[in-house]
């Protein structure tokens, strides 16, 4: 069922080897425990009065295994809602991710300062890593179906390498507040995802429209992601965030954008169907658009009040876009999304943007104390007013979308190489072009008839 | 697919956005960030002495983490057992969900004492806000299949608000403990379920009676939401208890519960069985109701011995509910309770409640010390005895059955009104009333057959 | 469907009742709380200085839960990727881990030091509980869909006592170092499970081959399994090391070599497959071998480059134990593997055994410091060099296989005993010998058709 070009037999081997030999030499050669992970190291802290309860696993663990559980679960079962696309969603989700959290670490430790020559990882670079590959992830969903496992290793090596300049520029050149990532993961691997898509542009693809939909078990599959992202949304915006009251209150925003978004998300889906009737793709994807629009003002004193107006906005946003935007990109700007992450990632996203740039330009000292050296440090320092930090917010989603959109353009470029072994355009969204399939599900109803009889016949 | 009456096109937006709209104008005016929220008041309490790690969220929130995932994927998942009414179980657990969380973020916030005419929150109300939510999908598992969501929505509406009044009646005024809710969540919640179903009575019912059964994969599908209940039960009953030995404690009372549940809970399956087949409906919940039994007295000096036992004495109540009871309720009382939340909330709730009673009542200084005052602080200031306390507990048990019987006759009665959309007898359990279908599991075989040939040809 | 041998009604009840019964009156016979979680004691330790905070609660709660998840969730769903065997997947893996974690509770603490005759448990012991009976689940993967759960319980009754025997001897006598179990874990449940899977041969297997196979969802199913294996791998091998750095570094080294672990496995996958197509069951299980080849080093100094060089060896190792190995192992040995143990835990578990002797015999001070005595307490104090240390961890890899392979022979003939009910060659893996069954797929989609005439006439 495999022609010469989907063929991975030398092409995947080949580069999943290449790419995790120089991973282990890169490692091997740069990568260093930090003062929280290396055993003699910890113990001079001890000796010199810090508490093994102070090590910074126990202020990020838990966050770091929910985070952890979205990126595999959540990211890898929201994409199942395909039919025959159940191993390759969430199959070339592993694959993917485990490469790229290990680049991510390198990476951003090459980007946020190294120590002496070398970088030092703990259970934060985790977290930071898990986050990049978020990002690869929200990309991964906009060319679901279409590419070759190593048509996405490699965009997952430019991607990972292009976020992490990105958020470098954001976070240390521009000083910008992300903690979240509704600019740094979000509206970046959405529209990095969509430019490459925009130039993988296939004009045959309706050859394959019948298989670019759902079967109710896989739509059940994808509410497995989808719950998982919603319920760990609180903890993936606080991964980050300051120790006490910052962690404590950007998991609390979240889960209260989530909780407004997903009624607005009912609410319109239900009103935009001619019938009334719900829609899947929207209750697994808008409902989640919270999230993302909490990224970046979720740590801020956006108030539970505030979150919920941004959650309930992202909400109605996501399911328009689902309903009437979609479409038009696909057929003026040649744009074939499809999870949709422009929906859900791309102007959400954008959103949480805005929202971080207003909230941070209304910042006073009297809301926030002695915190706001951990919010903004650099309004506590005096360094620049409220107003200069939502300015240099509002460039930093400026230059998010300047760098997605160029950046994406070009791996989309390379993508495009024959030698990577994408489908043609009929057999996309199709498992059996890259796995063994097993016996189908009419096959086991014939053999459940043969074992009844025989079952029966055992047991005269 | 939808007649008039069951059409959601304005019902469901409406109530949704009215509802949502009406949240976050309360919650602009009345709640607040708490001192462990909020920047400034943190910062003054570090300023203080506090250090970050004394911060509530460290505590609490893995804890609230894993109840998060029993309300949306466990309670959610559990019900998708019937073959084809998976999207709403889950679809809509997640929109009564979120609905109710911030509903009962304002009732609980307005009985539990307010702070200067504010409501204060944090990661402990959201964990409270959390196990009113569980008590309304309880009642959500009576009705199952039979109710539209904008009366789901409805039935939240006024469950939540009683489940504040009761929980205020028993926990301030009548100085009772029920830290895992053996009462306030569980025996509440079954009851007024039940009563809801018993006034909403569907004479014609068997209509539906092929619709009303599961298949194969939607078994499995329910085996996740039943696993996730159990395994974070320990967390669901030590959530809100308190820091240190009490939250330890009751984790690992039920952890032993649940494990003697699951033995008894098998081996009374197959005993009732005539050919000793096990039966999925009590593994599905039988095996949880050691959860339930040890939600009031877990907190206390129960021993794992002690909790092994009340787990066992309820698992084979629930299974036994289930084979006899439940048939009865149906033909004699007329309850249709789809999930049998009797068998798994109800009878073991009043158990748990019992033993609740039972322990406290044998309380003595010589086995608590000093930690008499974090578990009966009533008990360890001389302000009543330990026999006061268990007929305290037992004083609870009567409220709770007379407001939550009551207060589902009202809600029944209210749920009756034509105008929320209840589907007819005869389109019960089906998805399709309120969901827009994917294609059919048949229609993928044939699918499959024309792909075969198609990706042959292809290569040729 | 069921004959007589199989027929459940009283062997299992009989079996389930007994052995509960047994255990609450141990428990009541010799349990205590520990005085982490006893309300006198530790309020005692509060007296006396501690906090709550110091409670070793808040150090290993979210650990252990990871660890359960991965009990419950991960070895459940993992072997439900047979198409007729997904509810005594789940169902027995539910069993069995009920029955072991409360016999082990009792056997480890029985070998692990009483106090003053009684066994003191909390946390730790609850993780430690989860780790005993997670060998038991690596050996219900060898004799999968083979057994009885009559047989399973026996085969948890003493493959428990000798787990804890084999444990004893290991880290007390031996003064051996294995926190994430890669010898007493995994070599031990793999090679115990081996041996019983030989013992019980079953010469007419190919009878039930159509059987032993997977279908569509059901492999979907199983992926919910792996990844949850995979991501809570970090927990599983730090849940019990020392607090501070330990913890921390065994996460993270446990993460690294599962992330090199998986793009080995996809590049052998590929590459062993003469169309190149990846092959779920190397996805599903070989991805996995990083972390239980990381189960004896993680917690030393293996740094995260020594980590992903074992973790990608792992990989490999394992792709081609189930290409070449397994086959050779049935035809050859007559070992009947269903889940491919051998590839997944036996070899992995003897490469994660050498890896940390070998790391154990380099340790310096230069590079532990004053964290000698957290990792090796024998060579910081002076009692052993590190070479010593190297051949004792040696020695207990030779000691775990002998116990294995002479245990699982032993309890292999006691399972021979034709009074446990095990099924008959032609009916291996197929649920409803022991479960009622559902309606097929088929006859739902009978029902659709059905259904939908029905829906539309009613609404006309």
């Amino acid at each position: 069922m495999t022609d010469a070009a989907t063929n991975m037999r030398v092409k995947l081997p080949i580069t999943c080897l290449i790419l995790q030999i120089i991973l282990i030499i890169l490692f091997g050669t740069i990568v260093q425990y930090d003062s929280d992970t290396d055993a003699k190291e910890w113990h001079e802290h001890i000796h010199n009065g810090s508490k093994d309860a102070d090590n910074e696993f126990y202020y990020r663990y838990p966050s770091f295994q929910d985070v952890h559980v979205m990126i595999f679960i959540g990211f890898g079962f929201l994409m199942t809602f395909l039919q025959r696309y159940g191993f390759s969603s969430v199959g070339f989700n592993f694959l993917i991710a485990a490469f790229a959290l290990q680049w991510a670490t390198l990476m951003q430790g090459f980007f946020h300062g190294m120590h002496g020559g070398k970088i030092h990882i703990g259970v934060e670079s985790m977290i930071n890593a898990d986050f990049c590959t978020g990002s690869v992830l929200i990309s991964f969903g906009a060319v679901l179906g279409k590419t070759s496992p190593v048509q996405l290793l490699i965009m997952a090596l430019f991607e990972v390498t292009l976020f992490a300049i990105n958020e470098f520029i954001l976070l240390t050149a521009l000083g910008a507040k992300d903690a979240g990532g509704s600019m740094t993961i979000h509206t970046f691997g959405a529209y990095f995802g969509l430019m490459v898509t925009r130039v993988l542009y296939r004009p045959n693809l309706e050859k394959s429209k019948h298989r670019n939909c759902s079967v109710y078990h896989s739509d059940l599959f994808a509410m497995i992601g989808t719950i998982y992202l919603w319920m760990f949304w609180p903890s993936f915006n606080s991964a980050i965030t300051a120790h006490g009251d910052d962690q404590h209150r950007t998991a609390m925003n979240t889960y209260y954008s989530l909780a407004a978004c997903t009624m607005s998300s009912y609410a319109f889906s239900s009103l935009t169907a001619h019938d009334g009737k719900l829609d899947m793709v929207h209750i697994q994807n808008a409902a989640l658009a919270g999230g993302v629009a909490a990224g970046t003002a979720g740590e801020m004193m956006l108030t539970p009040f505030g979150s919920m107006i941004v959650g309930f906005l992202a909400g109605i946003i996501s399911v328009l876009g689902y309903k009437y935007l979609t479409p038009i990109l696909e057929e003026k700007l040649k744009i074939q999304d499809t999870c949709g992450v422009h929906n859900l990632h791309g102007m959400p996203g954008v959103l949480g943007a805005i929202v971080g740039a207003v909230t941070a330009a209304l910042a006073t000292p009297d809301v926030y104390g002695k915190g706001m050296e951990d919010v903004f440090p650099d309004i506590a320092s005096g360094d620049f007013t409220a107003s200069v930090q939502g300015v240099r917010q509002a460039i930093s989603l400026a230059v998010t979308l300047g760098i997605a959109l160029l950046g994406g353009l070009i791996v989309g470029f390379i993508l495009k190489l024959p030698i990577f072994g994408a489908p043609s355009d009929a057999i996309c969204y199709e498992d059996s072009i890259y796995w063994e399939m097993p016996g189908e599900e009419s096959h086991d109803n014939q053999l459940t008839a043969v074992r009844t009889e025989e079952v029966e016949k055992l047991n005269g």
